[in-house]
């Protein structure tokens, strides 16, 4: 297939295959890391004493949304793309899309999280590096022109942090999978000079800082006897909070160089709340005492990129947000994913759009984002 | 002055004058019920034991964004538009504002809270009775073509809530000030069966329910550590989260004609909102079980309106929201009043408007939702 765009996708996820920790932990760790137990009637991880399964919306590219599921799915009615670099390769070519930035599936959680949870720190550590090292050698070592690594980093020590993302920066790690509310996860804000040492690491190597949605823990539940469908409309809400609190945060001040991607968080709220960011700061900023703080609008344009899988608002209003800022992304194999079509659906989003700003939002922003050509 | 917009302002607030309770309380309640305590060092309501103080940010319209307030404003300091209906008309007048839809302080809380939380419910109601009877006859008394009555109501029994709607509603009421999350103040989901008494009530009376930001109790509240400017951003937020669990609710199937106002929820952020609860309808419906939901689009065209104060980015996609589904308001007296600059205000926001639009936005809207007729 002779593809239209050249599409640079900036959220995908990978299943991670069932020997990841297996082959990679210290023998002594060996069995107390992650690892699937699979037999006729069940398949799990299991962590720690602790089962969890992969749930048929981590594991739904190219399934129709009447199939879409929350029940378990095996590894055996899995695309072989979903767990393997490979393969994932040939459903890349089919999809036309030339990159992916690869975020974890739910067994560490978006930013690692059940790894900061495990009480034996020792084990979360080394959990964290697997996955960092079987994302770098199985998937960036496979295809090292298409797969663009990101790490997972051990909140719950900035120093340790700064340390794995020295590690695998050096081995060709182009960002972290970070929290968007590190203070929900039980940590340090996002403003506190706690994290100094996490920013100076990722200034130091380069790297961009992704803030997926999900990744402060918080979702809307849906309310008893009501509707679903709403906590799934608001799964981004977190992302336009997250965003607020960085376009006032003091951390730049100290960092401002630092790139955050919103992974995931979509783009049409951008310019209400951009408009509604300014406003507070021109109205409200005397009596909340944030007098000396830069203009959000500067802060926005400086430090912060937004992506969209599908948000025709957002395109539309795409002169409010910059397409300097704006990044499409495939959210393969998600329920939301748009293979194998994600080239008709793109062509749907940029509608109108000049080449300049198509060769933006397609590929061009990510590449400088993610310090990643990939331009013929 | 002659106004060039006729202003139908739908959210603004009266601080309850001092005699409010006292001249309308039972006798044996009158000592418990809010009063106001002056003196020379200090002043300040007390209700049931506790102390509340009106805050510089309710009693703000008029002053400069430098001289707002959290600190505490005596009734002596205010103009006295803030809290004497005849005083305000002077100030609607200079305004070029018509009419004023009229929600409670913070004495009552914006949906009557402090009345729910009343441990002694006898006392609870009797508050609530004489707040109802103080905006009807000394409001809406003073000026029935400019005053637009709202009642707050018993939230704790859905019975006496059906009554106090049909006893004020005969008085001339022409809404109510419920909760946009009556589940985060204790009680059931907006969805429940529990409400069909309210909504019943309301329907017969051909009353407005208005769900104004903070009627659910819900704030962000500023980070250790970072900026207090974000939680302001966001205190629209649980707007856009109550708007979309309306999208999907099973109330409209009993209840097709109920008439929502997101009151002061602002508007930038429904277009995204519509399009993403259309995407997830299409799209999750299935594996969330809202199988059978009506499409949220239609539901919002039918049964909901939202409000702005200063919103040039939903003004500017007006056509994706409807210009038949949005209304001004100047919530008067408190920070982001516009007065005495409504008038260049809305002129600002109108630009490029047809008349016919202008006309919905400024006043026809909020005379069809709060069936209150004041063209010419």
């Amino acid at each position: 297939m002779m593809a239209k765009f050249t599409l640079f996708s900036v959220d995908d996820h990978v299943i991670e295959a069932p020997h990841t920790w297996v082959s990679r932990l210290p023998a002594k760790l060996r069995e107390r890391g992650p690892r699937l137990v699979s037999n006729p009637d069940d398949e799990y991880w299991i962590f720690d004493g602790e089962r969890v399964k992969p749930q048929g919306v981590e594991a739904s590219a190219g399934k129709k949304p009447e199939e879409f599921t929350m029940g378990h799915v095996r590894y055996d009615d899995m695309r072989p793309g979903f767990y393997d670099a490979k393969a994932r390769l040939v459903d890349m070519d089919e999809d036309g899309v030339r990159a992916q930035v690869l975020f974890p599936s739910g067994i560490p959680r978006i930013c690692g999280k059940r790894f900061f949870d495990a009480p034996d720190k020792e084990l979360g550590l080394a959990c964290i590096r697997a996955w960092n090292d079987y994302i770098l050698e199985e998937w960036y070592g496979a295809a090292p022109d298409r797969y663009v690594p990101l790490a997972i980093v051990p909140m719950w020590d900035p120093q340790l942090c700064a340390e794995e993302i020295r590690r695998t920066a050096a081995l060709g790690t182009r960002g972290i999978t970070f929290s968007e509310g590190p203070h929900l996860l039980g940590f340090p804000s996002i403003h506190d000079p706690h994290w100094d040492p996490v920013w100076e690491a990722v200034i130091e190597t380069d790297l961009a800082v992704c803030l997926h949605i999900g990744s402060s823990g918080q979702s809307l539940a849906p309310l008893p006897g009501g509707p679903t469908a709403p906590s799934v409309v608001m799964i981004p809400l977190y992302a336009s909070v997250a965003c607020s609190e960085l376009l006032f945060s003091p951390l730049f001040n100290r960092w401002p160089d630092l790139r955050f991607v919103m992974s995931e968080g979509g783009i049409g709220w951008v310019p209400y709340t951009l408009e509604r960011s300014e406003y507070t700061w021109h109205r409200h900023r005397f009596w909340t005492g944030d007098v000396g703080v830069a203009q959000p609008l500067d802060v926005f344009k400086r430090n912060i990129w937004v992506c969209f899988i599908a948000d025709h608002v957002g395109m539309r209003d795409r002169d409010l947000i910059g397409t300097d800022k704006i990044m499409w992304e495939g959210d393969y194999p998600h329920t939301d994913s748009t293979w194998p079509n994600s080239q008709s659906s793109v062509a749907d989003h940029v509608k109108g759009c000049t080449d300049q700003e198509v060769a933006q939002v397609t590929h061009a922003n990510a590449e400088q984002v993610f310090r990643f050509p990939i331009s013929p």
